[in-house]
């Protein structure tokens, strides 16, 4: 058991003392009350003492004298390095005493220090950091230089579990250092992880460590020993982030989003004005709801009775649409706190990213007093489709769908209304956050998870207000649904200045990167990749293994679809049993390849794609299926796709549902075959080996975080 | 100098001994003899000549009893390990010898052998290796365990230039490592550079010197010495491949894709026939020249006097399109020797795809005896659109332009048509090249690098057949245009079995990684990349200077386009000098961000865009521009595109150019405004902030190489 008492202790010591840091005593206490190992040591004041004390922690040790009066120890002759026996332990003793009397005649001795040599195995690194977002984070590296310059480091949020840790020693680049290269023996895995487990486990049960460092640690096949501890302390007090309970934030998000009466304050008759279109499209987009446009002359506005306020509305209002200057806004808000308005949907412009903080702070505190959510500011409204709601002034969005979107940029927020559109994706809700003064992704998260119409969910970032509680939230999430990030601001800022090594490791995006992925989510690289899995990972099955097979019809795409299944993580089948080898051969010219990719060999008729991915399907060793189409007369685009719709319809009818993507080859015709495949459930590009290869590795990806795999 | 002969005559003894690879004392000869610095080393017979050569080497020194009946020296106490002054050695020198005689009374004591004990600096690797492909290549990492495990190592085409050396310093994850690291002096960078040419110099004189390993080398402040050499030789001879004079190559080539006379052997009036296809294609293509049916019957097809052989037809004959069965393409192609024309172009395939190596042998050895060159086996054909040449049976590709593209695939052809037609590129030629039994990448490299309707040229490979000879060409061609390479196979074998450490380390993908960007080629890492490098480097103008700045009216974008500038190597002009910053804040609103960045915030009005592009493509120290555009009612997509069009022009007038690119965020009609940008200059595209900067970034890399930068 951790003995928290002692660790509590030496830490209000140091407070008393105003101190920031630890004494490296102190650090190694706070290790053993943790469990941590360290080196065994000890203080003998005789020879016979030395001797017992050194066959109690196991040679080799080393030996350095203990005296106030006596600084420099080696000058003194005060230290003997690699002490290999009882005999040599005693005999150090009396030599260490000797030459300490010498050099210093009256110098006080308190005895000598007996102490573990720590030799051999490989150096690493484990530490914890305190980051503004995510709070405590655990740290894993290699130790040396090299590393320092590779930056090859990985985190996770403390605490880590068993698993967790297990993970970040497979998670550095220089894995297989751990695993015993030329001829060295591989590190204890479990004693590692405990290591990093407990460090995890110390910096969460005290906040006040701010940053650790056991640099290094000597790993090897009987233990993990820290030879060197370094604990920065802060104990000024933390304000922790007002949050409403999970439970609260759903009563509200639902009433937000799907709210039985919207209130748009600024309603307008006027083209042009965002009031305008924001009534218009409530109207148009087929809102079912009640509408109450308020205004402060107008009686009614597009043939819906206006208010002055909605404090005049007779029923009950869920979501009120602001849509007036920001000097506005504030007054505004205190009426719809009145009249217990869930949400408000803060569109207007002019508040944090014009630099009027305390505009904004006043929003802030409203909301939080009349227990009212806010959305924004500065945002272009939401969408929820399963309610006909479009509740911004863009154009209604009307493709229902199962993905739900949102975006920090209002920018960004319109390329993905213009891709969705584009792509026909179809799409639950696309939320704009804009300013993020209350309502964030963790909000959202909460509200699409019990959403039953939401069936993934990505989002773009370019920060987490509060990135614990989004990893908190998104790893229980995720587990039941996708969750896709795109987090922009990869390359900026890098590590704010820090006072450890793990802390300059700390750079920005890497702890994202981690973190993220310990929660299942899938991270996007690119904002078409954000596109392209948001569209594509709903549609298709979970696989129910690894095994993926390529049958293509062109041996080029063959090579470049197998590129592309190793950078997005996927195995192919390999090597491919013999039966089934000869199974796939029975259907393909004798010039053909089978092994994987199956190349069918271009030039080939309709029935052989449809017998090959017909036998794909139906093998149970098989999982997933990567189509590579080429276009020929023998094959057109249509036909192809007809055929393979075809066959997934027939296996589908026997109960069997496997992913299947599709890259064509071929001349413009093969777009309108993408979109059919698309269409009828197989995610399929033209003039593209890469991408329906990587959204089938982020199928895969979430597949694997959810422990489905 | 180079003692060439001294080399010689060790490489004579190895192979006259037969042995494959040469000894340790014969390695550090052969260094000497290229002045590769390895420890110093004498041998002394007295205590004074023990510490004159001592003294001439510099302390410290490891002394070692030579004794051909002394076998275990240390066990003798015949070594002496960091001996550090004259008198010492000396002193070291006697003990050696007393210690010896006693070990061993009768021992014959030939002296004692002085060695340079090299010691601190950073490890590193240097070695060179035989590579199927490139032929000689010298590679370059740090030393250690750590650097084997994370494969952090770099190559170059041997022999390397001193900028070739230089650059691999840099080439490696870990450079850091080289310029000093927590206090660690710097190494001598020229000294390590001089090595890695001494080395790359010495393989390429001796081809037999099949593999060699330095390692480790020291580098330190003070130069770099090779502590262990290893050399594996291989006398074997090797055949040359056989290769045309480049001048030669061009008059073929010329003659083949600007042909005066065309034949369609295998020509057919029948519908679905490739003969028939070919036929159309030439026709309907619109091209000028003179067309032969070649048909054992027809008197005419399709309008066109028909030939029972192409020795029948009375004119000249440039270029044979062979439609005909694979068994009887020998035949024909031995009279298209006799009627001396330049190339065949072989569409049909069942050779070597198919396992018939015999059958393109046998095509092969025509084609060198009749001095006729072969595109193919089974390819598509190809297009030369400036001569409106369409010699394919695949659908005619009509839109004239200055890309030239060739496939390795039949698969990936069609997608490069589809591409082409669909994104509206125009291209001056596609190009299919199959089995590449004769013609491959680098012969269309050299008729492209002389014609004038080519400005840039994208190749879609799987292998090289001859990677030295397409690295020499590329290396002079890219300097001109803009060569771009999709390598597919990247992740596929690994390094074949090899004996050396630096051939172990030779996987093959990182070699072509390497060399490629050695030959100023610019290499794709995805289809879709090749494409829209093909289409967007092109119309770029060539940039003037590494400042890049982005303007954006969308926050967010100007979040995700820093990230892909990162991504892609460019430079953001940072800091924005102080009287451009201030130039571009009159311009946006308070609120909105100068620096760069410049966040003209949404909601501005087209004359916002206008004003800050204008000024930004004025200013000389701005040499690039990305422009993130986000759609709103102020200013619609198509006003957006239109003015941007129409600052450019006005900015060409006053003899202003420099590449923009633009990304597009915002609703459908987004598409529109990227395909008219496009078409006047700006590389756009919708719904992406990475690909336009991928290109941008692609034409900079291209810059660079090119030396242009």
């Amino acid at each position: 058991m951790n003995d928290k008492q002692k660790v509590r202790r030496i830490l209000d010591a140091a407070k008393a003392a105003g101190r920031a840091s630890l004494t490296a005593p102190e650090g190694k206490l706070v290790c053993d009350a943790y469990g941590i190992a360290v080196p065994k040591e000890g203080v003998a004041t005789s020879a016979a003492e030395a001797s017992r004390i050194a066959e109690g922690m196991g040679f080799p040790v080393v030996m350095k004298i203990v005296s106030p009066d006596i600084l420099h120890k080696t000058e003194a002759g005060g230290v003997v390095v690699g002490v290999k026996s009882a005999a040599d332990a005693a005999s150090a003793y009396d030599r260490i005493v000797a030459s300490a009397k010498a050099y210093k005649v009256d110098a006080q001795i308190l005895g000598v220090q007996v102490q573990q040599m720590i030799q051999g195995g490989q150096e690493v690194i484990v530490g914890a950091v305190t980051d503004g977002s995510f709070g405590k984070l655990v740290a894993f590296g290699l130790g040396g230089v090299l590393v320092e310059v590779l930056k090859d480091v990985t985190f996770r949020l403390a605490p880590a579990t068993r698993d967790d840790a297990l993970s970040m020693l497979d998670g550095i680049h220089a894995a297989q250092m751990l695993k015993g290269v030329r001829g060295s023996e591989p590190v204890d895995r479990e004693a590692l992880a405990r290591l990093i487990v407990q460090v995890s486990q110390l910096v969460s049960d005290f906040p006040e460590i701010a940053e650790l460092d056991l640099n290094p640690v000597f790993a090897s096949a009987s233990g993990a020993v820290a030879a060197d501890v370094r604990i920065v302390v802060d104990f000024a007090p933390k304000v922790p982030r007002y949050r409403p309970a999970e439970a609260d934030v759903v009563v509200s998000m639902k009433r937000i989003m799907q709210p039985k009466a919207v209130a748009v304050i600024g309603a307008s008759d006027e083209t042009g004005k965002i009031g305008n279109s924001v009534m218009k499209n409530l109207i148009n987009g087929g809102y079912k709801g009640r509408i109450y446009p308020i205004h402060p002359k107008a009686a009614e506005i597009m043939g819906h009775k206006a208010y002055k306020s909605v404090k005049d509305v007779p029923g009950e209002i869920d979501t009120a649409v602001f849509a007036i200057p920001a000097k506005l806004v504030a007054g505004a808000l205190v009426e719809c706190g009145e009249k217990k308005i869930a949400g408000a949907i803060l569109i207007p412009s002019g508040f944090a990213e014009t630099g009027n903080h305390e505009g904004q702070a006043e929003l802030v505190e409203i909301g939080r007093k009349y227990n009212i959510r806010l959305m924004g500011p500065n945002i272009y409204g939401f969408y929820y489709t399963p309610a006909n709601l479009c509740a911004t002034f863009c154009t209604a969005y009307d493709v229902q769908g199962s993905t739900a979107l949102s975006s920090q940029s209002g920018g960004i927020g319109m390329a993905i209304i213009g891709y969705s559109r584009s792509a026909k994706m179809g799409v639950s809700a696309i939320v704009g956050l804009g300013n993020k003064s209350d309502i964030d992704e963790d909000d959202l998260l909460l509200f699409f998870e019990q959403d039953d119409n939401t069936k993934v969910i990505a989002q773009h970032c370019e920060d987490l207000k509060d990135g614990r509680a989004f990893a908190e939230v998104a790893k229980r999430v995720s587990k039941k649904k996708p969750v896709i990030v795109l987090k922009a601001g990869r390359t900026s800022a890098g590590a704010a200045a820090a006072s450890s090594h793990t802390g300059a490791l700390a750079g920005n995006d890497k702890v994202y990167d981690d973190v993220l992925r310990q929660s299942g989510v899938i991270r996007a690289k690119s904002l078409r990749d954000l596109l392209d899995f948001a569209r594509g990972v709903p549609i298709l099955p979970t696989p129910k293994g690894e095994n993926v097979v390529i049958i293509t019809g062109a041996g080029g795409s063959g090579v470049l679809l197998s590129d592309a299944c190793v950078d997005n993580g996927l195995k192919l089948l390999k090597p491919m049993p013999p039966d089934l080898d000869a199974a796939f051969r029975k259907f393909i010219p004798p010039f053909g390849a089978a092994g994987n990719p199956v190349d069918i060999t271009g030039g080939e008729p309709p029935i052989t794609y449809m017998n090959t991915v017909r036998l794909g399907l139906e093998d149970e060793r098989i999982h997933a299926l990567i189509l590579g189409y080429w276009h020929t007369i023998v094959t057109p685009p249509m036909v192809f796709a007809r055929n393979m719709v075809q066959v997934i319809d027939e296996m589908r009818a026997k109960g069997i549902v496997k992913p299947v993507v599709a890259s064509l080859a071929g001349d413009v015709e093969v777009e309108e075959a993408a979109e059919y495949l698309y269409a009828h459930g197989i995610p399929a590009y033209a003039y593209s080996t890469e991408i329906p290869v990587a959204v089938l590795g982020a199928k895969y990806q979430w597949a694997r975080g959810a422990g489905l795999l």
